[in-house]
């Protein structure tokens, strides 16, 4: 490299520093972990601080970030970050512009979701694409406040989606990494609690409600699934709940429905031994209602629901109430007790550990 | 066509009038509704009455008996009339001649069942193949009585059949339209006390009961599949259950069974959204044991049956009792509450309406 | 047959007398009867005592046994017997060589199953290869015992595996053979005290439990999958539960949880009409976790399981907690009940003759 292009690289570099102050989204705390590690390499070259004790954990993170890039040149870092501040910058202002165009029927209120309802449908969309459609906690929020919505307005149906390439990829794993180390226990309560509301939401729901899932599915949304009446799936679709892999324990009434919908043998297998299923797999094994080819996914499955929508509004939902309503007590109580321990795994050495592990990895460029 | 033969069909067209007065057994509202407006157009010409208003139930059936007929000329709707008699009068001698052989070990005082004991099997077939087995007052009554036989004899298990092509199109809706408008609350109400104690023998049945699926099967028939314990199915066989279609909601457990068996995404298909199951499907989702080519069916089936009543009796009915006796309570708990729902839907307008449009389409030729 | 070579089987005919005194092991009743009848034949010619009544069990059986052999010459008896107790030497010995190499991790103390414990798990084999792993009551208590040990230890994961061709043959039928007629009723009820016990156990069992089926499998072995949380099998695997054959009735909570696995309709097949599953059935049907081909079973079933071993242990043990944990009390009230109806079985008619006419069948030759 000569110093010229060097030159170039540095003046990339200091832009870059100016557009990250403006982006208007958080990029996560994976992508911040990305940035702090080029910025000390660009600036400090190879790491050279001593390593911060397993306890503290977000000193811990951002050292492996920095300590991660080895012998990066600091140029090769500046250009690093350069490109990666630009990816932001240009996927920030496409998602602004697919919300610039309104679209009919749409609710208001909404930044993590597309709401919307029309032809007696109301559709709730998954809307953080650039993040695999992750769930934090505003989207968590969010998605309570569209169920509530959904529940009381005049439509026959809900549906709920994803926009992009992935349904969701679960619980975004920053809601861990926010987290102050004296903060921990208040932490994992709140989790707790809003995890809670939110299956909760799903149990009561009161009209018929349909999952399309356009992608991979992983987690939290995997297990919610078994509390929709339809699941329709792309044949790209996955479904994967790695819980022990992160030291973690079955949500969403999964320890009770995945055994009485797929028989026990196999529901072990999801949600102990995080096997990773396909579509054809998951309809098999009853958690998916069918499955159709990607290319005419939406086409086919949009049809089937037009005509649901039409059929009587009140037989679906009090029939629906027959066959969900004997079981709700059982399911607050399932939900209440997976919270509980899903609280002490939070806390636990072997959920913090597999949590910095997965970390470690993903900071790796 | 000539004066001489209109001359013929208006002979015919007496004729027929007469011979329908010496039918023994009622042809059913869907089929009077037909002769009705064919006996109008060949008489008065299309429609010229003024159409009833919505609430006026029967009229209204009538007329679009009448009305559906458009431009048919006289002499076409007097020869269709003279058919249709014709139809039903030889049905009722064929059905006169087939129970005329009487079976060995046929049990007495049925007239919509063949009821028979032999080799250690009752066998309790339903008997009105010109009305696709369709389950009237009368027949809900008959069954009960047969089920109560059958708990009590002699024999090792008791096998539920269709004769003729279909094993049973379910509830007669018949049972609805011979309803006087301010009659509809008691209809309802007889109704489901009718079905709580015709689903309520199912559940308490103290030996196997085993189900021989010769054809198509909808509706209630399709739905205390579950209750029994095995169900062997020929390949032409179709199990449909259109609640929703007709404003209705799901009976005969199937609210609790159908998502134990197959899971809820499945169970929602057929039970929320009218979903037709070939037999391969049924048997893929564990609602039927096994699938028979059609061609040999009976004979396949019956020698695994003869087989099975000579197992020693007292086992099968105690190991029958461990599987269903435990879930009794629970069975009957749902058996009313479904019973429950259903007297509301069809006092309702959803139920009403769907009732009326599926008449006005048959009454259609 | 001459002379002399009717000397030499006299001649190993007093030797195998002689080797069968030395034997260690008893070999089951269900041999000794083909060596009482044998015997008898050898010495006396063919059977001319008088038909003992069906009541006097034991003698009768001895009758059948001798009887069976029809006019068989004594040369032939003498060869017959003198083979049959050659077998038995030889898997004796083989047995003793086998248990003469230790194993790696063993545990001291069980004579009926190999227990293990390395890389985390604890490996229980059903060791009585020559009877085809039946259970008898010494072996019953082993694996209470081993499965006690397993829960506590630090291992990950317990496994239950077969030596030799058979998973298990299930409940060792010589169980009942050993009984005096008038100790019947103590016989059925610490039977019944005893299989509770054992049932109990796997219901209780706190970690991951994974069931390697290695070979066919058979009644109350069967019936215990359902309480294990994996089942992975060879394509030699079969699964059959023969209870209402015998005269008896389901039990390890088969009766609550085939159904909830598989649907009632497939439940009732295995459960009351005594069908023999295909590892691959088993599978479809949910009661088997996967299929692999005999070729490469241990080899691929091991990889996975030391994988699995190196999951977070705690989260594994907490999440199976919460798929089985809030079904516990249910199954012991299902377990009980099975075990009272089972009492009541074995102490019947039906059950009596079932066990007779078996043995009378395996003893002819």
């Amino acid at each position: 490299m000569t110093a010229a292009t060097m030159q170039v690289s540095q003046k990339d570099f200091q832009k870059a520093q100016e557009q990250l102050k403006l982006l208007k989204k958080d990029p996560g705390n994976e992508t911040k972990l990305k940035l702090y590690g080029l910025f000390k390499q660009a600036t400090e070259g190879p790491c050279n601080a001593p390593k911060p004790g397993m306890l503290d954990f977000v000193k811990k993170a951002k050292w492996d970030a920095w300590n991660s890039l080895g012998n990066l040149s600091q140029d090769d870092a500046r250009q690093k970050y350069a490109e990666l501040v630009s990816s932001l910058v240009s996927a920030e202002s496409a998602s602004q512009k697919k919300e610039a165009s309104p679209e009919e029927g749409r609710h208001d209120g909404y930044e993590t979701l597309i709401v919307t309802t029309k032809n007696n449908i109301t559709k709730i969309m998954f809307n953080r694409p650039d993040r695999k459609n992750a769930i934090n906690h505003q989207m968590y929020r969010e998605i309570i406040k569209a169920l509530e919505e959904a529940g009381k307005n005049d439509s026959t149906i809900a549906v709920i989606t994803g926009n992009g390439d992935y349904y969701s990829s679960g619980n975004d794993l920053n809601n861990f990494t926010n987290v102050q180390p004296g903060e921990m226990e208040k932490m994992a309560k709140d989790g707790a609690v809003l995890l809670k509301e939110f299956v909760g939401h799903f149990i009561d729901f009161p009209k018929p409600l349909i999952a399309v899932v356009n992608g991979p599915a992983i987690g939290i949304c995997v297990t919610v699934l078994a509390l929709c009446d339809l699941v329709y799936a792309s044949d790209r679709a996955t479904f994967h709940s790695p819980f022990s892999q992160l030291g973690q324990s079955p949500e969403g009434c999964s320890s009770y429905l995945f055994p009485k919908i797929m028989g026990l043998a196999k529901a072990s297998e999801m949600l102990l031994f995080n096997k990773k299923l396909t579509a054809a797999e998951a309809c098999a094994q009853g958690l998916v209602t069918e499955v159709f080819p990607d290319s005419s996914f939406q086409k086919e499955v949009w049809a089937r629901l037009e005509a649901y929508a039409s059929l009587p509004k009140n037989s679906l939902a009090v029939s629906k109430q027959l066959l969900r309503g004997m079981e709700k007590e059982k399911l607050h109580a399932v939900n209440s007790r997976e919270c509980e321990v899903l609280t002490e795994r939070w806390l636990s050495d072997e959920c913090v550990n597999a949590i910095v592990s997965f970390f470690q990895k993903k900071s790796k460029l």
